[in-house]
């Protein structure tokens, strides 16, 4: 492995006119970018860095599947093209410890040769973490970096600077690459007030800016979003306003990844004398390495166990748990529906939903919303606080980020592709010359020199890699078109044993159907079923000498779907099986 | 049939100081009122009014499914309890032309006897205009009422009031009952400038509340925003202004059920000197009968075909038509992917989405604007139209609607439980005291008589009624959860044919799986489990005299599910069959 964390011994002034090395052919090599996923979605960030010999990785994250994919568990980028390079993979940088970042590691850091990783401190943690319910992935080679380190991945140099986000310890990352210097600026807003941590480092995001950068790779997630993002210190005012109102008990529901929210929390329950209960798996998983590595304070006595918040009267009490999603296991649905072992609703308990619903789980969470109701506690769904301070910049801090760096190229990443589009408009409003914007989908390579950027002709594979169980890419479009359509209608098997001598259908056909119709109930159908069977083969049988029995068994597909399909108007899977005896 | 459409001879005043009949036992009789639908969702809305031999129903609405409800087309309401009081039903009254209060009506009529309806004429004209999709369906006994018009359903006297909607026609409902007079508001806002129709009737509920009215059963659908409804004149001041800088053709998607919008957007393009091209199944049928019963007004050479619009410049066009919530088969989508027969998309195109997301809907409609800006188009999604003038009043005009009607009791409907408790607390807040509010669930029988209303102790059938092709109800949770399964990791059934002298299985068990893994690259896993199949039944018929063939089959499903389970982490659904030969 040739990849060694080291100092530079002088930081590179003006990386944009330094000399590029020359190809073979004598024509100007150009440095190859590679995003294997990221720019058609939010989620699965992975991009490659491509010189010569020398390969660097930025992220490895996963996508929750989308609605037509049942039984997938996540999804995460393809990195067939990068089989036969494991040698010139000289390190994977990860920008911060959320799921869509580093969530593809356990699955895909082997298949990468197992390169070390880079990344600060809290995501390390988090990383490892995540790593021991893995218990098959390898043993990972991972290095703590810190915001002034400068670390060396063959012919990249790599240098790191402070960003805000939802999470502590986002970092932006400069690359310095033989055809000039990339800023990639990770997921990232600005916060002039945060909590818990500084503000973006604007001073060195100038500086930057001042010496030169070819190129800018910047967060579009949240393109489309006019104005700046609201100071999580904002948040914490409304929050403390809607705490002084409250009587009875406090329960807290976010994602457990939203570890800046978490802090705000533990604060102004300390500050309204109540206790925290943390509850919920990686509620506590986040809550415990955030607190070990120094990002989350809490006063010695300020965290507790649920058993402990039922001593307390309700007034001294706050419970930080998961489930605002509405996810049927999380703590909030299990206390909704009285299946917490330790925790009860009581009726004057306050629920506050603490982060925006995701997209597809707003019924879930009408329903875990009614729960709560009928036990008599009071919701508050302050979905303010995150559309006005997500994580991500909106377009006046995109602005500013483009103004800042001046970058001579610019490449939107992170969004679906009219995020980019978006991003890309913002930045010509700027000034970026529309030629200097390069909008590529996955897989896409493009060719960054100091003279121009383009979209490479060349296009590797970028598709949808699924994790279900301990498949990693096995499940694919056949699979998955098999379970929808057995969702929709159910199927439908027929097993006809066939006499090899007289060609007679021995007794009936069994039939074995699931999702369908309810059996009991459709005796008469059924028998009608058996009836078509044994008539289908009979016939054939009768007339030839050689029975053609793919041909019999199409002909029972075909005949019974459409026989089913005139009683009930459903297409089931229609399945047959003919065994000669 | 008892019920005769007819006009009173004199308004009754004051009827709440009309006398009660007593009950056969001497106690007071009280009216039963008998929520079926709409009361923990929003949809499938259906109210029953009983008094001694008279019912009385008021609306008879669809659910769309929820995501755990694979292959179902939609949810109606449970009409068992009526199922033995068909000849006391006296007639259903719908109050407008929105699926979840009319979309029962093709699978239920018949149900309740095919009693007569009533409503006014454009809901008449939507509802016959849908029963033409059911051939199966009964002919209507449907009839037009004027808001004028007073009729007579049994002992219960019913009149209407104009209220504003997202369609014409929507009305509110008066009943005197012989306990009272009751209010239902249906759907309702308040508009004060609303497009192509008159402002709710403020002076007729005025002076309803100046009589006296017992109870009111008003719309809790927008009870959780604050404020007021935003005028669709304000709507369209915006949609003008939008209009006014776009220079290439304008596609408008928005839903064909809000024809206040379409009417608007008819308007401005006529204001523009544009073409208007529909398009969509629904959109062309709702137009059509809009236009035909007068509610929908263009000038004579507005409306085009998309055909002809393919002659005109792009300046001059404007498409209007249904997608907007990304459908896989509607005209927007199909446009977006190229598969329109007559239309494409031209680069300068500008596609406006004037309706809100649909929870669930998220990924779908991102993809299509995905997909709608790689043809070159641009996206105008102005969601702001729909949250700040949607259909239902808002919480501020929730209380103007208690504060105009000065009702003794109160109960909120349609909406989830949630909406409903706090459309209770609005109500207390404007002087409505607790215990004269009731917030029933569906199918608990509510009991009103002029002293008191109170949830009583009975509960009929409501549960969920699902839709599946010609299937109402068949399919059950047993259906159900079989679809689930199969959708998240598949079905496998396993076919061994045991010779019935040895014992021993014939040949190789059939395998048939979908849905699990991909079959051609698991030879081995397959293989591995036939063997554990011969061995189970080998096992099990070696040993005894007579075989127990369930606990074999038994023992295949549980031995063969939890090695699936090891080699894979995914639990298909095993099915075996043993067949002796």
């Amino acid at each position: 492995m040739v990849a060694i964390p080291c100092g530079f011994e002088s930081r590179l002034a003006h990386s944009m006119e330094k000399t590029t090395k020359s190809a073979p052919g004598g024509k100007t090599q150009s440095l190859r970018i590679i995003p294997l996923g990221g720019l058609e979605e939010v989620g699965r960030n992975m991009t490659v860095l491509e010189y010569g010999d020398d390969i660097m990785v930025i992220d490895l994250g996963l996508q929750f599947p989308e609605e037509d994919m049942p039984g997938i568990d996540y999804i995460i980028p393809n990195t067939a093209y990068l089989k036969d390079k494991k040698d010139k993979i000289r390190g994977v940088v990860i920008t911060h410890g959320h799921y869509d970042h580093i969530g593809a590691i356990p699955h895909s850091i082997g298949r990468l040769g197992n390169p070390p990783i880079y990344t600060a401190p809290l995501t390390r943690g988090m990383i490892i973490k995540r790593q021991e319910d893995f218990p098959n992935a390898p043993k990972l080679d991972i290095h703590q970096v810190k915001l002034t380190d400068k670390i060396k991945l063959g012919c990249f140099k790599v240098e790191f600077f402070h960003v805000n986000h939802n999470i502590p310890d986002s970092m932006g990352i400069v690359i310095e690459t033989p055809v000039g210097r990339i800023v990639h600026t990770g997921d990232f807003k600005f916060d002039h007030s945060p909590i818990n941590e500084a503000p973006a480092d604007l001073a060195r995001i100038t500086q930057l800016g001042q010496e030169g950068v070819l190129l800018l790779m910047s967060d579009s997630t949240d393109a489309e979003t006019p104005g700046h993002s609201l100071s999580e210190n904002e948040i914490q005012k409304t929050l403390e306003e809607i705490f002084k109102g409250i009587e009875g008990r406090i329960i807290v529901a976010t994602f457990a990844s939203l570890l800046t929210r978490v802090q705000e929390i533990i604060w102004l329950a300390e500050k309204f004398g109540r206790k925290v209960a943390v509850d919920g798996y990686s509620m506590k998983a986040n809550v415990a390495i955030a607190r070990e590595l120094g990002y989350l304070k809490a006063k010695k006595y300020t965290l507790i166990t649920p058993k402990q918040a039922n001593d307390l009267p309700d007034h001294k009490v706050l419970v930080l748990c998961t489930g605002a999603q509405g996810e049927g296991n999380a703590v909030l649905m299990r206390l909704a529906t009285g299946e917490h072992r330790l925790l009860k609703i009581h009726p004057n308990d306050t629920v506050i939903f603490s982060s925006s619903v995701v997209p597809g789980n707003e019924r879930s969470v009408q329903n875990l919303r009614d729960a709560l109701y009928r036990k008599g506690a009071k919701v508050i769904h302050y979905e303010m606080m995150d559309v006005h301070a997500g994580g991500h910049a909106p377009s006046e801090d995109l602005k500013m980020m483009i103004n800042l760096v001046k970058p001579k190229f610019f490449m939107p990443i992170e969004g679906n592709y009219y995020m980019l589009k978006l991003h890309a408009e913002i930045a010509e409003s700027v000034g970026i010359p529309s030629k200097n914007i390069a909008v590529p989908n996955n897989g896409q390579v493009v060719l960054v020199n100091q003279k121009s950027i383009r979209l490479g002709k060349e296009q590797v594979p970028a598709n949808y890699v699924m994790v279900d169980g301990l498949g990693v890419g096995d499940v694919g479009e056949i699979v998955l078109r098999d379970r929808q359509a057995m969702a929709k209608d159910g199927m439908f098997v027929i097993i006809a044993v066939v006499d090899s001598k007289t060609g007679r259908v021995r007794g009936e056909p069994d039939i074995i159907s699931r999702g369908f119709v309810y059996l009991r109930e459709s005796k008469e159908l059924l028998d009608q079923t058996r009836g078509k069977v044994k008539e289908i083969v009979n016939q054939a049988t009768s007339n030839e000498h050689t029975v053609n029995w793919t041909y019999v068994k199409d002909n029972i597909r075909d005949k019974v779907g459409q026989f089913l399909y005139t009683k009930t108007q459903r297409r089931p899977m229609v399945l047959p099986v003919v065994i000669e005896m």
